[in-house]
């Protein structure tokens, strides 16, 4: 049921928006990461303790407006070790302010090899005889593209521990046609395809959502029909082109039916209004209660 | 002209195998876990130095034997931050020790986070005004899902860097064909597709390699005819019942034309031989030693 735990938090919020927390070094004020320059010198550990920090004053600002982030893992690892350390402490931070955490990281492999990407970034392992966590998010993205062996390990940690994974299914990139729109000989395209492995793996929709973007509404919108109880994370609005009238095909059955990424738009709101950059929290709550109100124009 | 650094490698060692280093905790001998449990407690800081010191131990007695180690990046995160640093610390280690480095991490995104994915793994990163290595392997194995913008960025970075990344094309597990086998209308499978996109992207096979399963050996051969510039990685000889005759037909080009992955067979060879626990690096070459001689008895 864990994915029930993130619809009852868009419907609290009154909100389907996803803050996505990708900490590009060029969106982190300068004045933040002098102050750890200043202290621990220019490496990867400064940067990392930067962006930790800019994530506490994003969370902080949106904690009562979204009901969930998603920290984009790529980020994190380009600061090494230290940024992945940035990534567990992001999680806690938000998850102790109510947020659900998807952490962005299209893990995929087969068997035991699944298992432990599960157990790394939804669950608790021992060592010894002590259990720990590493990295404890509530969700995580997965990439399907080696079917039913790379995706049971994960839906088992999934069922065992109240989690979910969002497997990809129709990108938001240009060329995502490239291999998933292409027409299968029984009709269906590959992306289609995808969709009916979630319904295998989980019909109920319960613990596995989909990855739909927002820069294809009408195969959003059919994807809906196809996937009538699952729930749809969806990238692309803003910076990619698109819009609150793109993803409505999403929303056909309530509020509670997809969750719209914003990464940028929101990061960098004091760039773009050419605020202090000590107002980038500020900045980041007043685009994301813009986002909101103009999604709520659209859904019912 | 990346991977043909790996290619001369292979050609020194007159051997096409990689190393998986997939340090499940069950692999570690017990005496090797309680030194650092005894020192640090029972957490994942001390499971992550128990694991640096196994990989050290096998690495040592491979390194004149095997010419790339391919850690698996789950079994590291599954031990958050410190098991990421370990990660980092046995690709340094192994890279002194003459090996090249393949990070199996399947990542996959489009533009900036496949570049930030393609920095952290293959590149140094600019903070402030240093330059930091966030993990500096050789190579990266990645999912070619969400086509040509997912592996640009990767690919401009493995040029500029002398770096390589294999594309997933058809994977070792029985499920593999529930997408990849099925046929498009233009007559293709989607496997043959996203060989087809790898041609596009790098015919000349100098900066980008494909993964393609021992469990095929059929498909195996046949993609070998469809991409004979491209140096094969493969999975799934020994414990998933792949063996040196069903690799053959990636080797039609010599013994520079692929490399074969055994994780499990070396690094639990010692309890599977029933030796002393200290003997696993011992027992680990063994096992490499008799692998080597296995392959070279069906490649010409």
């Amino acid at each position: 049921m864990s994915i029930e735990i993130l619809r009852q938090k868009i419907r609290e919020k009154n909100n389907p928006t996803v803050v996505g927390l990708d900490p590009n070094l060029d969106f982190i004020p300068e004045y933040l990461k002098l102050k750890y320059y200043s202290k621990y010198g220019e490496g990867l550990k400064s940067a990392a303790k930067a962006v930790y920090a800019f994530n506490k004053g994003i969370i902080d600002n949106i904690a009562d407006v979204v009901p969930a982030i998603k920290p984009q893992a790529a980020y994190y690892e380009r600061l090494g070790a230290n940024g992945v350390k940035t990534l567990k402490k992001t999680i806690e931070y938000a998850q102790k302010r109510g947020l659900y955490v998807i952490t962005d990281g299209n893990r995929n492999d087969i068997g035991a090899t699944s298992e432990a990407y599960a157990d790394a970034h939804l669950s608790t392992i021992n060592t010894g005889h002590d259990e720990s966590t590493p990295f404890g998010a509530d969700s995580l993205t997965v990439n399907g593209y080696l079917g039913t062996d790379g995706i049971k390990p994960f839906l088992n940690v999934c069922q065992n521990n109240q989690k979910s994974i969002f497997v990809l299914v129709k990108t938001s990139n240009p060329s995502s046609g490239e291999l998933q729109d292409l027409k299968l000989e029984n009709g269906l395209t590959v992306y289609e395809q995808m969709a009916e492995l979630i319904k295998q793996w989980d019909e109920s929709g319960k613990y596995i959502g989909a990855v739909v973007g927002a820069t294809y509404p009408s195969q959003l919108t059919a994807l809906r029909k196809r996937l009538p109880n699952t729930l749809f994370l969806i990238p692309g609005y803003g910076a990619q082109g698109g819009t609150a009238a793109d993803i409505i095909g999403a929303f056909s059955n309530g509020i509670d039916n997809g969750i719209v990424n914003n990464s940028r738009g929101i990061l960098t709101a004091y760039i773009k209004n050419g605020s202090h950059p000590s107002d980038f929290g500020r900045d980041a709550k007043v685009a994301a209660v813009k986002m909101k109100e103009d999604l709520l124009a659209v859904i019912k």
